[in-house]
């Protein structure tokens, strides 16, 4: 531990750190289940995998009852955060900066290329229209079409097409949907999409979308077009269950986020509440109480979290898109293990209110969806005014990016950062690689090599932060809960949560400002920066899991790695499927981008998902609600 | 204690509260020095005066030592809070609201009545040559020449006149000056004005400042006029010790704070760095290092803190105006007490670079002055852009308000919370009453009864806020600090402040958004809300106090308890003298106004010193700077 002295780190000011590739500042990293490093590993991560790297089943629950017991519990958290990076990174760390509580960016126009501006009064169905109007014109063909050799998934054109061509009815497609529910429900490896889905409301929205289809009067594209709900955002007529057993009995659930709102104005059929890691806090989506969502891939694989249930029922066919909401990558991170597209915007794009309070500063509801243009699509729907508790300025306009323009934008600079880059497995590292570099040859855009110092320091002082939101949105409720009503995992990550002091909350905040200003730095010699999604593929879902939920903090290490940025910095990020892994498994490349840049993070996505969107495969789960036989 | 039940409040939502005079919200009463009631100021009081509610001396120390020591210390904090109703109004509390950090207030045109627009880009001098404008025009008879039966001090016009007709000379006044201060600083009460002052560097400036008068070619109004700065603002030649014995020994002064230069480049003689309670944390001015500055009304009192030394140079004549720090009423508190005027502008108004970095989010420069004029010309002078690390909507231009207007501002309605206005010593109850009374019969102007709930919660919400922010700012020093230089009061304090966990800084962020909405309420009732600025006049120093400095959480708590909004909730607000107690001891009348409502502000406080002025009465401990002889 001699690395920063006993105390805490000293950062230097920003101004004097080189940001280029030359720079000597240190990249800490965590290995990816390699054995012979597990030592270096262990100082990276965060609290208990210097304890255990995994957990689960009895271990957990000894582990827990340690955790929670007073006299035991303080001392083994008090030793665990000594030897721990975290006071050395974060709580006694010395910087100059001002701690940042929340990451408002003021409005700046970024005059981005290829841009349609729509006003911010314009009604969510118009901004849907408009939004539609910026597709490039795709062939008449549906998926039913296609051979075997290429894969796509039906997407809102398609739908949209579909109904108004009379091919087939939104009701139609709602009796499928549910069909295929109750399918993926039963057999030996039940895929457990939602937590909840009422029949009769997904029957009676679709019998009225398509009596408006009948009097040739939809809403928008989205009319009658099934949308899932991750069950942390309030959406009538289910309770919000947080993935808990409790939360929605002392919470209940009176009315639609102002988001889902936005959606059904649109004509959209909510078909129901999507699984998630219970509270949002832990990134494989295992779920004690409602199972775990398995991976369209390889239903033994993990969906990934905590957005688990959102991302697989995309993959899998059941909607076009569906919603998450993402604090630590919880979109991103599921959307790149089930191979399917996944947008957070930037903090404070889409209005906040209706979705759990479990954090204020780092979380953003975010868009799965099978293809870009469905993003967007849904992305100008739902965008607006955030329910502001801070002053801010959001643009005047909504931008969204032209893609159906003959003039693609030119002149785009990625920064890589190659040994953050590099920290994954071979195959996302030789996939992203070559997509990147096909993506720079095929438009004659540019890499410049960078380095982005701090990253771990960036992930402590996140977790700090995220940890010690959940334990103040959560306290009135925790003192009178029976914690038996809580998976084992959470009963950690609460007691872990919760033994953060306010010197220590202040400080992650002092670093949130500093990378704030290494992150301005680094946009000033780029344009976006390019990651691996995730630093491993969708994982085995081990059976000792199941029950107590587990502690994986070696996979779960190497899942956060790159998400940081987009949450702590409020930065706009979006991931795109670019390839598969030796056993099938989706591999994402990640665009991080400047604040408010959503145009160009979508044209860029858009432009690397055309040059492999002909190699996308099949989910071996899969579920063809357009079909009409 | 059953008035809350064992849990926390559950606060109910701030549109149900009815906030006018007859409603039913409880106000928690802090009394003032009344041995009967002592339990129900125990319990309104923060933490310590359960265990006593003065300690000095001994006492002090043995408790300190208590609170220090690791298992003994941990077990008193936990049963003082548990006791207290910290943990019942704030850590353990139930509410919807979410946290806001920083309380900065998006810019809104109030299109007050009477004020000049001066572009931002306008230079300091420029500033202060438009605000000189806006006063009315006084008699030329100098205080030399009023019958000692009508007092005033020497104001910035007053130098600036006798400089320009050649009366005096900035260097002559820099002399009287020094000779002032090395006679205050002897006899059997040395008065303590300041921490440090360089002779030397003050004739410097005195001289070149009377080389600009001869060559007829003054940089402003404020040249050779000498100001003082807290010693928690940094300003060349001098240490930044922030009233220890050691903070500028690990935190180097290497240049003017943004508002000291502001000042100096309007010609300002910079007398030096005043005296202040240890880090700022505490309200009397009581500091066992550099001596506890005496009021000049009464030596045998105190100033007031924290600004103690700048509140007594301005009060004694040394200075028309200092510039301190108001983190918690450190401003306003010893204006009051030393009988001048104290000008806390709205958070973000007043560049916050170069001073000492001890809170974030509740600390603003302030301005203490003989008259509103004074206050009025600075605040033109040191206003500008926030060092932003927060986005925030300044005012387009700076507002100053017309005070040489022939028509005064009409319909003026001052909001009054009766119990809260009522807590206090009997003489400020009836002398701040009589002066609100007699300046809206004077002016038409009208009284709206209001009710302000939850009063105490923010004081305690605020109390959380600025002890856990002060640790995070000092605590990289404090690990390597010997805690023998630190002041006992002051090694207290710093224990409870470290004490505080993440949730509880969370928690009371979220009061602050309710208070915000509440106080809206308010203003959509009233202009301005009038209160006493303290519930007790000066009062005495005690010799157990010089040497360990003294924990008086009855006088502290009467003391701060009208100051919160202001720091709070970034409220701009200034104090005006309008009476002297039966010992002859100053009286502040305190009005709090709307987010960028100076120029009312400043209206108003010049309305009521136009009735108060010719009462004004000469402190004991006085130097006239101008005297010819």
């Amino acid at each position: 531990m001699g690395l920063f002295g006993a105390a805490g780190v000293i950062y230097k000011p920003v101004e004097s750190i080189d940001l280029g590739p030359a720079s000597n500042e240190f990249y800490l990293k965590a290995n990816v289940k390699d054995e012979n490093n597990m030592q270096i590993a262990s100082e990276t991560n965060s609290l208990i995998e210097l304890f255990a790297p995994r957990m689960a089943g009895f271990l957990v629950k000894i582990f827990a009852w340690f955790l929670e017991s007073r006299i035991i519990g303080t001392l083994l958290l008090y030793i665990l955060k000594r030897n721990n990076l975290i006071h050395k990174l974060v709580s006694n760390a010395t910087l100059e900066e001002s701690p940042m509580f929340v990451p408002l960016h003021p409005f700046v126009d970024l005059k981005e290329q290829q841009v349609e501006h729509i006003d911010s009064d314009a009604s969510p169905s118009e901004r849907v229209q408009r939004a539609i109007n910026c597709l490039p014109l795709t062939s008449e063909k549906s998926p039913d079409d296609l051979k075997s050799s290429s894969f796509r998934r039906w997407t809102i054109t398609d739908y949209s097409r579909a109904y108004s061509s009379g091919e087939i009815t939104p009701l139609r497609v709602a009796e499928q949907f549910i069909k295929a529910v109750r399918e993926s429900s039963t057999g030996a490896l039940p895929m457990f999409f939602f937590i909840s889905y009422d029949a009769e409301d997904i029957l009676r929205q679709a019998t009225e979308s398509t009596l408006r289809f009948k009097r040739g009067d939809p809403k928008s594209a989205l009319d009658g077009v099934p949308i899932a709900i991750k069950d942390e955002i309030d959406c009538s007529p289910y309770p919000t269950t947080g993935g808990t057993k409790w939360l929605h009995k002392v919470r209940h659930c009176t009315d639609d986020a102002c988001c889902v709102m936005h959606l059904r104005s649109c004509g959209a059929i909510i078909v129901g509440k999507t699984n998630m890691h219970e509270l949002g806090a832990g990134t494989s989506g295992i779920n004690p109480h409602y199972g775990t969502t398995r991976n369209p891939f390889d239903p033994n694989k993990i969906a990934g979290g905590s957005s688990s249930g959102s991302a697989a029922v995309v993959s899998a066919g059941l909607c076009p898109v569906a919603l998450g909401v993402d604090g630590g990558g919880s979109v991103r991170m599921p959307a790149s293990l089930c191979g399917v597209v996944g947008l957070k915007p930037t903090f404070g794009r889409i209005p906040h209110s209706g979705v759990l309070p479990l954090n204020w500063t780092v979380g953003m509801v975010g868009i799965l969806a099978g293809t870009l243009e469905d993003a967007l699509v849904v992305y100008a729907a739902i965008s607006g005014q955030l329910q502001s508790y801070e002053p801010t300025t959001l643009p005047p306009k909504l931008h969204v990016p032209l893609l159906n323009s003959a003039n693609l934008i030119s002149d785009i600079k990625f920064a890589r950062y190659g040994e953050w880059f590099n920290d994954c497995s071979d195959e996302i590292r030789i996939c992203c690689s070559n997509a990147l570099h096909l993506l720079c040859e095929h438009y004659k855009w540019k890499t410049v090599e960078v380095t982005i110092p701090e990253i771990e320091a960036m992930r402590l002082a996140h977790y700090l932060t995220i940890g010690s939101e959940c334990t103040a949105s959560l306290s009135s409720y925790l003192e009178k809960l029976d914690f038996s009503e809580l998976g084992w995992d959470a009963r950690v990550a609460l007691r872990v949560y919760g033994s953060f002091d306010s010197n220590e909350y202040i400080k992650a905040q002092k670093i949130r400002n500093r990378q704030m200003e290494i992150h301005k730095n680094i946009f000033d010699k780029a344009d976006v920066i390019a990651a691996p999604t995730t630093g491993v593929t969708a994982y085995t879902i081990f059976n000792d899991a199941l029950k107590t939920g587990e502690l994986d903090y070696i996979n779960g290490a190497a899942l956060v790695r790159y998400q940081i940025a987009g949450n702590f910095l409020g930065l706009p990020a979006v991931t795109v499927p670019v390839g598969y892994d030796k056993e099938g498994l989706p591999i994402g490349l990640q665009f991080i981008g400047k604040p408010w840049s959503e145009p160009t993070l979508i044209h860029i996505a858009f432009a690397m998902q055309a040059l492999c969107i002909s190699h996308y495969r099949k989910p071996k789960v899969f579920y063809n609600l357009l079909n009409k036989n």
